[in-house]
């Protein structure tokens, strides 16, 4: 374990310049073939088998040890978000209006880093590593599902991830078991009154009072009708109903979005959104279409695996402090492979001390600690030796 | 009289085609040069003194009658509609996305066709007639202010203006004293909340929550405080909010109309209205940004010239009822000319008893039937010629 | 006409005095058989034919004169409010919590007064009058509806009433075509949810909550749904869901009222109300019980009677202004008599010049100017001889 | 141990009559002076010492051991609520409109027969008992708070008490580190508007329309306002503007309540409540009177002795499960005590497995498997004796 440390000690410059190149080229989600490639070949630099275009941009590379034992999925994703950057950081992102501003930029550079070091511990592997290279995070419906269905898990026993944190101080790890990330669905609502004339409102059907109404209507749900002791967020971001000063609204257009832990109050919610839909459409007399679309499930943590990471992070050099976090409301699709194999996903801290603010993720000002890449890959290198390990040391005794 | 009356009849014809050529080529309020030169090159023709550009795209006429008398302005206008005519007649608009869909094509070919017929009768006529051409009706601060300030009405001593109603059956004559139509203000209203992640409202002032509330807070302006036996509409007709999915809505622009007969009433509206936004950001914490532009007064017709123009279309050819007609809320920059002048405007019956639906005002489908266009013209050249005769009488007896 | 001028002149002292009297025994609608038995022997010592329990407690006195004509029915409401006076008069209310709070002990005295005067004409009268005292005016379903059924308008050609303004100065007649006074109805409705412990809304289904939405959404009745250049109120009055502090709603009651003049406004309304109280409760899952209870129907005046009236009105000593009034918003059972045979019911000022503040009808500090009987009475008797008058040489002339 | 389960076996059906009794004999909260005897009675008899009328009608009885320890507290509360029992037990209550409707009745049964069966163990006692006979748990201020200023926890080392809970199967134990019970807070609002005729609602500030309002406002103070992760209620419970079916109403009044879990939670909603209320009565110029008043602490459970109760329950006889409970949004004044001195509280479920239905606390239906009583007793019986004899071998080492 040792040999890990020192060895991802000496990575950390090539991992810090991985970063801040794939942050001056970021790609949007689905759309980064770029990106793939240039990990796809530092891959097949180190020798490993490659496999590309897995379930559309994904890439897959694998690092068969020397000696028998588990499958073990490390995963990082790599695509970044439709923003303009707006930082004074050197390396800022050369595409306008493209930008990583998640992170995922830092999470490839760990694991391109981790998966060098590893490569050089081959000898004394005990299994196999995946280096599950995911596209499209971002976007619904994401790059995981099309990836599992594409065979990215096939054979795997463990799956293991990290997201940074850029409010979490650096030298932290959170874990948590079971939910750790919501589910976040989205709607969209068309109210279809009677346009007119706003001096003849009678002669109409209101679709800017309904929609106001509606917007109240829906308060309900978190104010009354979910039960206070579990958590979910109902909110229309989107309202669109565009007019001349004096012609009332035809139409209304209501997009927004659910987060849910529980299969049950997302399943209540997207059935009684349409009954307030409906009831608030009747007051006027009005119609409506709703779709509702299901994004990543909840990211539920396994207990063993989650356990066992948050001891190994606790003897990782550079970490200060491993604690249970709060759960987050916004979704991850990590949570698909977590639905397949057993595995856990937890937060790595990346906030400088020094900074006044901390810009929140999917801000044009978003910036990381680059220390963070460094403790990501500790811990994540060392969770996959030590359950190598004890794997193996599990399956003689239960051979035994 | 009777000749006014047969003579109209037998240009009637010619209404029809000047009607049907402007009908074809419609132009925008405050773009409307050729119409302008087209109305100016007639005049011109019959050999009236002609003012173009006056305030604007506006014209003005002048025939003066052999004997001394008042002088009487006749106003129509001439601006079209940013509609996509959707008819099916022959002689449909040349010019995509523009047409003359609230009949200023008729108002413009009655007042050529009656300036043609008076003409004729020059030598009879006992005082000056102004042809008041507006340009600029459909769109504040519309036309007419701005020709007054260029002088159109000086030395006016009344005026006289109607508006085809194709809503209102061919042979009918409506009229009222006192307001006739309301005076139609525009209000825009900016929300400015605190945008952020959908997942965390409660880092966020959320403008859509806020402007649902504000919908429905302004609803109370008509349902509880303006008397029950006044006129008002408070109409929001645009909310935009427009966001992804997943983003709470940094602010949210309103934009509508109030409609009011009296002027406490209207300033009551502005200010109630502002008290209610400033309210309703209150609940949350939000700014705003609320601007209340007054669009033209309520038309308010005088009573003498109105009874007085009910009393001669009574005994006007063709048409078969005269009657009180109920105000409209809609608004009409014809109510700037009261302002200063005596006079009156009444409405023309122009729907067509065989149609099973008669298209609204401004609706892509608009249209009229052109025998109220002789009908108007007869109201009109009879209430001039009446009037001078009356006025002269009046005189004498002042005089005398 | 002189005679009855001075004749009134001459009782009017004791018209003040037959006010103060029944000012200070006032009973509530329905129950007034003292005040019944005050006015039959009052008329019985007149010498008059009187009926008494018309209806109820009506009571109705005949004058037949000495020739032949029309039968006049003149019409004044004798009931008291359930108000506990708080005017300083020395003839304050006896009784407590009773008051004479909207001038019918004014109109009886008036009514009383003119009999007499009017008796002491008999030799010159042409007809019958019908002095129609009507108890129960102030509270639904009223005395008219079943005086009516009793006969009290058998024989009536036309009949004539006043109610005194308490904010129209005196000497102002108000008279108007048409409709007067709007009819009003009661709704009640109980909103049936779910209750439960306040710590656990998502096992009720709060009462309170739809009730809120309830009153937001019946708003739209006015502000949206009927016509601005109609007239109509929808207010809920009384709001009752009574409660310890920490267990939800159960049901609430809503009780208010529904103002309109015309009948479809009234029949929209109605069925409207239903839609949404309906449709709110379906927000919630919730039911609901609606009563819509109609109220006294609107009064419209007859259009040759009221100007009649008016003529007559212009030409009383006293008298010094006869205006067309807005109609109000409040009810009022004469319009049952109304739907029956022909007259008018108009408005007699009384508001004293002097007076900082003229109290509301139904505020315990209200009051009236007693001159106003005398102007009442004056205008009453002069249209009864006038239209006997007028009616006789019509009837020669239809004859002749 | 073995003997204290024996013991309380033996005695358990004296626990039941006892039980029976209390139950037969309610008393409402801060009136329970019969009970309180009775408790009082009891203990003399044993030969405690009591003391009577500590902080109200609160008893205390105390049990010292003949060998030195710590001193454990012992809680269980004896008030009733007024409620009309809807039973058919044998032993429903004598006293109309009184009902032991949340299990206290089994509280104190449950602590008196312990109090005999520790008495019996006196020998053997390291230390203290101190029996904390609470009244008036039902109503804030609550009866804790004042016992405790009467020095019901001096010299006190731990407290350990719990709740019956009907709604947990039987054989269960419930426990929970951190917040157990939330902090029930009370409000109470008035909102001032202006009483008017309902025909005149421009003449109005309609308070029922603002409540209305505000009632909808207030749900987004949990629905927007406050971190979905975190657990907040706001209950408007009461709304009251009783009036006539004409009259708008003058005020109307508000009362509710909020549960929350943690401190700034709490502050931010009682402050963010003025903030709505305020702007709610602005929206139409209306005033009004708010009133918070802050109920039991949230019930916060010390984590070393919450641990310590769990493992003992789990060695308890009859105990099935001993889980981790959820904690509930209803408040507890045991709260108090645990600000002052360590200690836990935790719930003893008593739903019989047969019940199709167990009626909810408070409910008037509400009933409680008795066998529960024994499990209470033997735990809280097991970890007083565990406590005294860990605190002394823990004091050993600590001098050692």
């Amino acid at each position: 374990m040792e040999k890990l440390y020192s060895n991802l000690d000496l990575v950390y410059e090539e991992m810090v310049e991985i970063r801040r190149f794939l942050h001056q080229h970021p790609e949007l989600s689905f759309e980064e073939t770029e990106t793939a490639a240039y990990i796809a070949d530092y891959h097949t630099a180190l020798g490993h088998e490659v496999r590309t275009n897995v379930g559309g941009n994904g890439v897959l590379a694998y690092l068969r040890g020397a000696k028998p034992g588990p499958t073990v999925a490390l995963r990082a994703d790599f695509d970044a978000l439709p923003i303009h950057e707006q930082t004074d950081v050197p390396f800022k992102s050369k595409y306008d209006g493209v930008m990583h501003a998640c992170g995922h930029d830092g999470h490839t550079a760990t694991l391109l880093g981790l998966a060098k070091v590893l490569n050089g511990l081959q000898d004394e592997l005990e299994g196999t590593i995946v280096f599950l290279h995911q596209h499209a995070e971002e976007l619904p419906p994401g790059g995981a599902i099309s990836m599992i269905e594409d065979g990215c898990l096939d054979g795997v026993d463990v799956i293991f991830g990290t997201h940074l944190q850029a409010q979490m101080p650096l030298g932290e790890i959170g874990y948590r078991t079971g939910a750790l990330q919501a589910a976040p669905d989205r709607f969209d609502i068309t109210i279809k009154g009677k346009g007119g004339h706003a001096a003849h409102p009678h002669d109409t059907k209101d679709s800017v009072v309904i929609g106001g109404q509606l917007i109240n209507n829906l308060q309900q749900i978190v104010s009354r009708k979910v039960d206070p002791l579990d958590s979910a967020v109902v909110s229309v971001c989107n309202f669109v109903a565009e007019n001349p000063y004096n012609v009332i609204a035809d139409s209304a257009e209501l997009v927004g979005t659910v987060r849910t832990f529980k299969e049950e109050t997302r399943e209540f919610i997207e059935k009684e959104m349409e009954r307030i839909i409906k009831a608030t459409c009747d007051v006027s007399g009005a119609d409506y279409v709703y779709t509702y679309t299901r994004g990543y499930p909840t990211l539920v943590n396994h207990k063993e695996e989650t356990e066992f990471v948050a001891e190994v992070a606790k003897e990782v050099p550079g970490v200060e402090a491993v604690k249970v976090t709060e759960p987050i409301m916004g979704g991850e699709d990590y949570a698909f492979y977590l639905q397949h194999v057993k595995g856990t996903f937890f937060f790595t801290g990346a906030r400088n001390e020094d900074w006044d603010i901390a810009y929140p993720h999917h801000h044009p000002k978003f910036d990381i600690d680059e220390r963070a890449l460094l403790h990501a890959a500790k811990v994540l290198g060392a969770a996959t030796l030590q359950y190598m390990n004890e794997y193996a040391n599990k399956s003689l005794n239960e051979i035994g």
